[in-house]
């Protein structure tokens, strides 16, 4: 047995999020099948993040266990053939130890979520950023993200059915870039809770259009209520950018 | 009557290009088809490009003649209303003279070309960018698109259909910029040749991966002979990202 890391892209729109099921299209679910197709042989995978529905990825990581060696280049391109046309692409293949594993082995993740800031509707990004009609200030934004940097308890941001054992968890950066109209949120931390990213963008939002001060992001914190911060950004923002690993530190 | 200056966003993917045709989708049908149902009235535009089928913009400018006056605002929201559910946005009207013309009174167009260097199929960017396999050196991409600045007869980097009456033009700027295994060529001109940029772009290609020599393309002005350039790029690629008029300069 050889176990491989995977590394991979993917398109979330129409997708039932990385996780296989039953009735509904799954990153999974056709990866499973690219691998059934060049292996002969029904293989798990396991990813560092189980993203939602119609959430992107452009560092997703993957193991798998084939029951043999395969140059690496000739994993790629047969799943990436196997793949075809489904909006999933294998960047790199490497052979890994039997002891990483993509999802526990990770010391930390990192998401970006696309705003773009203008009156009119997206053509070329839709479905691939959230559009925010009202003028965000991007430097409120930032001032408001301090607050969540650090050990907290992120009730307030865990979505109602979040399984996670508890509601503590690390921020270890975050910070909003401007381009033009589009800014990013770039966040990472050792795990998040389940819509942690997207609530955390979506009350960002409400202290960049002003509703908010920056400062009531500490008192959504200290109230550990969920009704307390912002709506939940739309999936179709987020992007799952990477995951490091012990080796990679 | 009031003539108004339209700036618009597409998505090329799917569509038969700007010009209205009879049995395809088109970015000037569905637009009439909008300005239709906003005023009630069939209603011509004009373009400062027409791009092709699978080409995208950014900044493509459209004139079109209103019966009477509307406000800005009104003329945005209806369109991009109008206009869904087709990846097509109307980002800012402009109420301007009746001696404007999108075509005619353009100065200059700018195009971006956008190439994706690496190996794996393309999930994110599918039909949003040209995959190149082979590394490419931006250096002498660079180094080669030199020889086409200033005014050429560009004989050899013309579509056989174009209408064009003289295939003498000016490039006026060429540029090659990498952010990571981004490429992007930015090109501005007058005006173009039918099929002149991806012709440019597929040459800049073969120079990048260094089967020519960046002096090569010199010899391939000199030859007037299309077969003597590398293959048209991809349409999907390419971008119109903006025309500039003397009001602007």
């Amino acid at each position: 047995m050889q176990r491989f890391k995977l590394t991979i892209e993917y398109d979330g729109t129409g997708l039932a999020g990385w996780q296989k099921q039953e009735n509904a299209p799954s990153v999974q679910g056709y990866l499973e099948e690219a691998l059934l197709r060049f292996t002969g042989l029904p293989l798990s995978t396991i990813a560092a993040g189980r993203t939602d529905a119609g959430v992107h990825a452009r560092g997703q990581v993957v193991h798998v266990d084939f029951s043999k060696e395969y140059p690496l280049h000739t994993i790629t391109n047969a799943l990436n053939f196997h793949l075809k046309p489904h909006p999933i692409a294998v960047l790199q293949a490497e052979a890994v130890s039997d002891t990483f594993h993509a999802r526990f082995s990770a010391l930390k993740r990192a998401y970006t979520y696309r705003i773009i800031n203008r009156n009119a509707r997206l053509a070329l990004e839709y479905l691939r950023a959230w559009q925010i009609h009202t003028d965000l200030s991007i430097e409120r934004m930032q001032e408001g993200a301090q607050y969540l940097l650090g050990k907290h308890d992120f009730t307030s941001f865990r979505a109602v059915a979040c399984q996670a054992a508890s509601p503590v968890k690390t921020l270890e950066s975050i910070h909003c870039e401007q381009y033009e109209n589009e800014i990013l949120v770039h966040v990472t931390a050792p795990s998040f809770l389940h819509h942690m990213v997207r609530n955390i963008v979506g009350t960002l939002v409400m202290v960049g259009t002003g509703k908010w001060e920056p400062s009531h992001i500490e008192q959504i914190l200290l109230a550990k209520n969920r009704a307390k911060a912002g709506p939940t950004a739309p999936a179709y923002g987020l992007y799952f950018m990477k995951a490091v690993y012990p080796s990679e530190t």
